[in-house]
């Protein structure tokens, strides 16, 4: 059905892993090295030549590397210059510029759009149509769901460019603005709809517009349970390498 | 101009209607139905399969029905599974994921992402960029203005997924957040920039963060005419099947 | 490593200026303009005609233009009968929809929908995923950040379409809606996450939901220098025609 080898385009300097599938009408630029058992889906661009491209007569694309298993959905457009580690997924139509850096199990949503220069760690799960701005920092197991910002600007337009930070296992729900430089701890929850200015102390809710602190995260309750849900990771194992095994003794492990 | 019959795939198990147009760079998949009449424009892909596709040697595409008289604009991807009634059109890029169902004369617009697993009456008309989660439960004559999210996770993340409901002839404003499982009455008007926890009774204009009830509807006047806009039925009937006959009438035959 | 000339399709009735490059799968339609010098990368659609292109059997494409040294980025859909001045550049995925004037030198930026009918003055630069309503008037050197929504309709739906108007060197900042025929003055700044229903006097800063007048936007310190950072032209050149000369300078010659 999909996968028909039509009007592919290969570059002669890309390193394809072992059985790996290419879509119709994706490209393939110079220097990009896909791991073994990846697909990359129909209409997809990887390796996107940087700007410098356009100008430079000696232009040499940098170096694109995804690892083993990667799974790009259609219409992702992946800049050169990137890394992103093993059982790396995206939705359809991402726009990953150049100069980020993702670690292992990274899923990125339809419509995202991160604009370079940024590093997530492992297990970072972002929902569709969330733009990171450049030099943004995010650690492990964060989740961001859709319609968030990153922004890096403190007095636009100007040529300060300090991104947010975001500690593990936190939560940036819908509709959150992250205001430059602002430093989020581990294990917080921003409530939909916040403008976050201040920085945030670890397992904090925070929430509204000036985002206040609300109240600790482990006070909230599951409305499935009642009980505690928060540090989700001890309720929540869908995906996570504690699966089967909990949270408490894979952390031990680490 | 366009339809040069340029790079197309065209599944040997779809089923094309008489007098469609498919646009160049189209795939159509398996099981896909395309009623008489319809417009496929160019780079779309419609049927795209499940996510099983990759995983299972015996998958079978579910069937994708598109009504007669579909116009179906550039760069959409549908997924196998939905179902659309007649009349729906759509503009570019939009992502609308497996069984989806809509009734009849909806319009999405540019960008949308509609998450699959939800529910459409007749005559939604969704503009630009509205990302609707799954599960989500949408009346008729509803009208869904860019940038609202329909959440479902009140806790993220979780594996609790209850999903908005909006009752008939509702309006949601640009820039709106539904919150896990909040129902909206019928002809209300949700107001631009608002985060709705609470449910919402018939004919109220609800607005702010968090969004406060403020006033009836009816009491609202319009700036052209200085007299009552809602119920909107009573003042609009472009595209809408009361057209020349009025609401009242139109309502009455129902 | 791009421009392959691979599955390209260029109307007889375009007019492609000296030193073009065109991309692969690009389509470009009847009267486009393309001025010399210009790179349309690839997957974009120049041209694309209007709704009664499918039901006029005389239609005849509106002309389109394109400015010298245009470049657009892979992806876009300029829709026919728009005119776009020199040095006009975009990222990817705009969608910008027909009888849209721009001056010279702007830029939007990637998943930018521009509705059409929308005037433009010179040096506009739109960041990403900025929604521009119908008979919206934006002047010269203003500047437009992500998840910024300009509305046109008080009570939706209607037949009322009064878009905003901005005025030359005011700046929108990430998550603003600018509500139906608001009026922004010079010199100002539209705080992250604002919804503005007021008109703006020229160099104030404004905030909130609904949005407030803080103060005047001279009084605003850069976090580099301590120093005032507004109006911005006098700290801010990158890209600017004041570059090198200064902007008191240039304008005085203006």
């Amino acid at each position: 059905m999909k996968f028909n080898n039509r009007n592919i385009f290969i570059s002669s300097q890309a390193r394809v892993g072992a059985n790996v599938k290419i879509g119709d009408n994706t490209s393939i630029y110079d220097n990009v090295i896909i791991g073994d058992d990846s697909i990359i889906d129909n209409d997809c661009i990887i390796g996107e030549p940087l700007a410098t491209y356009y100008s430079q007569t000696n232009y040499e694309n940098p170096v694109t590397t995804l690892g083993a298993n990667s799974f790009i959905r259609s219409h992702c457009i992946l800049y050169a210059g990137s890394t992103f580690g093993n059982n790396f997924s995206t939705g359809h139509r991402a726009t990953i510029r150049e100069y980020t850096t993702m670690g292992t199990n990274c899923r990125i949503g339809t419509l995202c759009d991160i604009q370079g220069y940024a590093s997530f760690g492992n297990y970072c799960w972002l929902h569709s149509n969330v733009h990171i701005g450049q030099k943004s920092t995010i650690g492990n197991f964060v989740f961001i769901y859709p319609y968030v910002v990153f922004t890096n600007d403190p007095t636009p337009p100007s040529n300060i460019c300090i991104g947010p930070t975001v500690g593990d296992y936190s939560q940036i729900a819908v509709f959150n603005v992250l205001l430059p430089g602002v430093k989020i701890g581990k294990h917080c929850l921003i409530g939909a709809g916040s403008i976050v200015g201040k920085n945030v102390e670890d397992y904090q809710l925070v929430l509204g517009n000036p985002a206040k602190q609300i109240k600790d995260v482990r006070e909230i309750k599951s409305r499935e349970t009642g009980e505690a849900h928060y540090p989700w990771p001890l309720r929540f194992e869908r995906g996570m390498p504690w699966k089967d095994i909990g949270f408490e003794k894979w952390e031990k492990e680490q």
